[in-house]
């Protein structure tokens, strides 16, 4: 079964990097720019790019005559330097000889990727992250996404502060937008359309504006940092006061992503006036799927943020598989997907007084209480509206072997008021447009049902419905959508890097698109709703990373990132290793979550943390087998290869093997640093747990800190003589303080090699 | 059309006083005896009637040899002396030749009658009744009822006071019910089934105890005196803070409606123990159709509880026509049905951007937002599922002439997403059970929807959903459903007495049952629900008579009438008269309405009252044409007929002409006087309105009080000369306090004479 949910509100789209050029033929690039290599004749860059857009005008042998004059889409300062132009092939060679080019590439399609999860995470008002962030009041969220809604009741300033200073971004009015709508909490909001405009010249964007028209970019900013709304739910389901992880905290929404199209340029566009803005975090809860790093806007833009202090936090996708993580970048945070420990429970009664707790999310109060029990193994696939039309009227039906939401539409046409169907399939959990009054049990559950509906005397059932459970066990475990590492981009980084609850979050929601339904005709809407994706996950992440941002403002991107790594959660509620649910539940590898949940609290005081400057990532690039062109459309020209490493000092630990290498063992040796960030001083012992057919060394085992910031480095062997079936293993290294108060884990994967480009 | 909503909750039981006795069978009668009469060697009341029974079974010469021994079924002692029980005709004959024997009469059938309302009625926390009744702090009100939901958040006793001491009922043990569900709040709860178990020997009661499984007793209990409830509403109407009139009075209930029965026995034993207990008001929204005053329940125990200082609140009845109101009883309060100032609207925006308001209560947020808009003259009566089936997925269509109900069940099983209804029938915005999302408008605007939807470019249509539109004008208006005067059963006292809100008001219901629907098939539930009827009108009087109470404890229940009736408003929202929606909207008339809407905060200060004893009661009675024995079964043996007076100290005026009376005008003259319990002096000038046809004179027409309780006496002679053709006629006397500080109006009527028993 596919993912309908999810994909309602992430859905894929196929990148457009292979499109063929007509010759002559314009289309949309992305064009980075050497600025260091800037004519001092030019007052700025912007007069540059014009002059060299220009220059291409004047050289360009185009066949046609009476083109359009080139123009600049956006030119970009901040997160990186160059601009976006429509170009023909022609234009884009002559381009390429102009001084001070270092690449370019298509503009392309991105891939988008939702509250009980603050108690879940355990944020709590008394003690930990959000007193010690002052909930994140002097934080700014920057969203990239699908802009917002600003009459959300997420999105009201009430309680809030004065705005920081540092802010420096607009209330850009637009279609149904006007300025006035920003505040306190929703201190900007800004759109990013020119690169849609520009690959398609003649559409008018039916929301030319911030408002969002899809429902996404509500939903993350609102999970990010929306503020407290009392009274909500989605239809009487996950009821509660709704809340941000970082309520406190600001947002800045970049709307990016068009009804129209989903470009490159915008999304870079944003994420750089974003950097220019001054916000503190950037969420971006979508993805470009197989582009190198050099060619991925994120990766670009991230860059430029990170060097600036700002942490991007980001989506791993929806893909399921192995290896079709995208986001997975080093320098950004990648974020998959856990469940919540809540459930949406149908209860269902049957009438000699069993019960059983099975799911439902029918967007009502439907009153199903007694009603004659129908079990016919004729009818019982539900398939068929000629074989349901000899079920009477009032009665409970039961059905199984079928495609469930085609079932609740031949149900839904009948003359039943309930249906109970039979399902194993756990992405079920995960959906909420449940069309008709019923409830969905498990195969282990049927025999019980269906043999009292042939067995017992006049039977009956009665179904009770908008019951939210919390605390249910074995939560989180993975999500079965989230895409798994290794990243095909570079896999020599293990990605991703935490999880975070991504299924079913409540948040705010645009008004005016169905969220749900009944029957086969009516629509219903709703101002939240509980959807699930990585989208949800990522910026629960965001909003931690703003609350360590606040309660540590001197932290760099990387050491927030390690904080949240290293004190992230590998067990469930029930301290059994976290499972994944796409794998029949087997144990998650660090492939699918990382290093585990994300522990907000733990992460406010890691004790020590894998830090890393820009150079490090600079070293890291030069070692991949990139030129140096494409190394600088990352980094700009600003560094030099002087150090290529691919041991980035990262908190987790990748070893790759290839399938076809037959002779000898696989030995991977890791040189970390860590910075002490805990007491002033301290004194650490290695704990290992080795991947199951290999054998790990650290060395020292033992690290000792006489004073805060002190750095100490250790070595890791990582020794691998398994079978190379293609299996993953995984294991931990653990620094343990002696006093107890600190443990700083990193997951150990094993892996094998996956093609890269 | 019916009136389902109202019927559903309030259904009206024929009466069965006409039953046939089968020789020999025994069938339920109540039986008043003459406590005075009671020979001292009986040590009580129950005693005297134990004895009386037991001589019975000796001397009946029964035809059956081996009868079950005579039983009591219930003794009273309260509201009035006398017990019930299941006799034979033989037996009751004999019953008629006993020591003390006043009465006796067939154990009979009951009929049951049906929040922005306290805003709507002005009642706020800064001045007024409220704050100087304490919220009704003090007070017990008694609801005679179906029971009650005692779960339900309006029966949470948060901020509540401890019970005044004077409480001495009971919080009784049952069936799913154990006694420590009563609180501070709901202070007892008491169950009567005897009558509707010795009428109904073999029958199991399907809820034995007080726990309600109708709603009905939850609504009308919640309505007078319910506890705040936040975040209340009716699928999204009407939400807000539910609260009862009285938010911090007391709810004793007293459960004496059976799924199985509705018996007077049981209602009597109610309203006696409610009288015994110590409640200062009794709450009843039923009533007994088609019987003379001697023969009455409440009549008889309101007489009882009257004497003891408790006002009865009744319901006037939904039986729409001109007398046909139950509860016409003198000294009770009876009360109609108005509307409230608050709409459920559509709002219909069509693809042109004409916007139309018209009703909906779809339970549920639909979404209809630019659908194509469908009008096809063959299928638009929407009654043909054949027909219907041509339209495509996804329309808006119009449907007319018919039963819109109808239509809906039709429309549902169609393709359509939802419909537009045209009706002008007053009666649908008194009913909630909208089945599919739609709107209804009135024939005034249908041609601007279907000449768009015949000759428009695309017709579209959206339509919003769950919107409470507050402060509509023209309101209140006279329900169409509320019974009318004349009293039947006497009238010679214009009844009702006053209007309060009853359509649509929201308040608790049993969480069990259904109270919406979606489609033909699936049922909803609601813990509020907004129903209507008189029923629903009654609680709210009854809540103000219990802040009165609580305000003034010295008032006798005639001078709380009479501050209600005298500062009651003939005025809608707009300064016009009030209108009566079921006589196409003309002005109402008392005998719908009384004196007019209640407004609380002018009742705590009425100026003047109209003051009458247990005697006046009784003078009335003996100038009714009953025997004495009919006469004691209301009063019992204490009064004498020594000064019979139809003119009770009543605060309106009725003249009745015959229509048969051809020659001559019809003179009637009234006597009354009016207690001054404004400031310590006052003068009063009369203000009259003569009904068309009619010369009033009032003497004298000046009243000046040197202190408070002061009494002074005038006259009014009502000279009648109209066509006797049958109208209602109507008008008013005012006494307007010279310094304009009260005014103390009472409403004239002269009406045709109507047949009485």
């Amino acid at each position: 079964m596919e993912l309908i949910a999810i994909r309602q509100v992430c859905v894929v789209f196929l990148c457009t990097m292979f499109l063929s050029h007509v010759l002559g033929e314009r289309s949309s690039y992305i064009v980075h720019m050497d600025k260091s290599l800037m004519p001092k004749a030019f007052a700025s860059h912007h007069h540059w790019y014009s002059f060299t857009i220009n220059s291409l005008k004047k050289s360009s042998k185009s066949l046609h005559r009476h083109r359009k004059p080139l123009e600049l889409v956006y030119t970009y300062d901040n997160a990186f330097h160059g601009f976006s132009a429509v170009l023909s092939e022609d234009e884009l060679e002559s381009l390429g000889n102009s001084p001070g080019f270092v690449s370019a590439y298509s503009d392309r399609n991105v891939t988008l990727d939702t509250t009980h999860t603050f108690e879940f995470l355990s944020l709590n008002p008394d003690a930990g992250l959000w007193p010690a962030s002052d909930y994140g009041k002097d934080v700014i969220v920057g969203v990239i996404d699908t802009g917002v809604w600003p009459e959300s009741l997420s999105f009201k300033d009430d309680g809030m502060t004065e705005i920081p200073t540092k802010w420096k971004g607009i209330c850009q009015a637009g279609q149904d937008f006007n300025s006035s709508l920003c505040n306190k909490k929703l201190v900007g909001v800004q759109y990013f359309s020119k690169g849609v405009g520009a690959s398609n010249p003649n559409i008018t964007l039916t929301m030319n504006s911030g408002r969002d028209t899809e429902g996404h970019g509500t939903h993350t900013s609102s999970t990010a940092a929306g503020n407290y709304v009392e009274g909500a739910s989605f239809f009487g389901y996950a009821s509660g006061t709704a809340r941000g992880i970082a309520p406190r905290a600001r947002v800045a929404m970049y709307k990016v992503i068009w009804d129209e199209g989903r470009y490159a340029s915008d999304v870079l566009a944003g994420m750089d006036k974003a950097v220019a803005d001054g916000v503190d975090v950037i969420s971006i809860s979508m993805g470009f799927d197989g582009v190198p790093l050099y060619q991925d806007p994120i990766a670009i833009a991230s860059f430029g943020a990170m060097e600036k202090g700002v942490l991007v936090s980001s989506s791993a996708g929806n893909e399921h598989a192995i290896g079709s993580l995208h986001n997975g970048i080093p320098w950004v945070l990648t974020v998959a997907a856990g469940s919540i420990d809540r459930s949406f429970a149908g209860g269902l009664t049957l009438g000699n007084g069993a019960t059983i707790t099975g799911w439902t999310m029918f967007p009502g109060p439907a009153l199903v209480a007694d009603l004659p029990l129908v079990y016919n193994k004729t009818l019982s696939s539900c398939n068929s509206s000629v074989a349901l039309s000899s079920v009477a009227y009032g009665t409970v039906v039961i059905c199984e072997n079928g495609f469930i939401w085609d079932q609740m539409n031949h149900v839904s046409m009948s003359k039943a008021s309930a249906a109970i169907f039979v399902s194993d399939d756990p992405d079920i959990s995960t959906f909420s447009d449940f069309t008709f009054p019923g409830v969905v049990i498990g195969t282990i559950d049927a025999p019980t049902v269906i043999n009292y509906a042939t067995k017992g005397f006049k039977p009956s059932a009665s179904i009770s419905f908008q019951k939210t459970i919390v605390g249910t066990k074995g939560a989180p475990y993975v999500a079965s959508y989230t895409s798994r590492g290794p990243a095909p981009s570079y896999p020599g980084i293990l990605k991703p890097d935490i999880m975070a609850p991504g299924s079913l979050v409540l948040a705010s929601w645009i008004p005016n698109t169905q969220t749900a339904s009944i029957g086969t005709n009516i629509a219903l809407t709703n101002d939240f709703v509980a959807v699930s994706g990585t989208s949800m996950a990522c910026p629960h992440a965001s909003g931690i990373v703003a609350l360590l941002r606040g309660a540590h403002p001197e932290w760099t991107p990387a050491a927030i990132r390690s904080a949240m790594m290293t004190t992230a959660n590998p067990l469930d509620n029930t301290n059994n290793y976290i499972r994944d649910s796409y794998f029949n539940y087997e144990t998650a590898t660090p492939l699918a979550m990382g290093a585990g949940q994300v522990d907000p609290n733990r992460a406010l005081d890691p004790g020590l943390v894998y830090d890393a400057a820009p150079q490090d990532y600079v070293n890291l690039l030069c070692s991949m087998n990139f030129t140096s062109n494409q190394i600088a459309t990352i980094t700009r020209s600003s560094y030099k290869c002087s150090n290529p490493s691919s041991d980035l000092n990262y908190p987790s630990f990748i070893a790759l093997y290839a399938t076809n290498q037959t002779t000898g063992g696989l030995v991977r040796k890791f040189e970390r640093t860590v910075t002490n960030v805990g007491g002033d001083s301290g004194s650490y012992k290695v704990q290992v747990i080795a991947p199951s057919g290999s054998k790990v060394s650290v060395d020292p085992s033992n690290l000792v800190f006489g004073k805060k910031y002190e750095k100490q480095s250790y070595s890791v062997t990582v020794e691998y003589n398994g079978d190379k079936s293609g299996g993953v293993t995984f294991g931990s290294i653990t620094w343990v303080e002696d006093n107890g108060k600190h443990t700083v884990r990193s997951p150990i994967v094993v892996s094998p090699m996956i093609p890269v480009w």
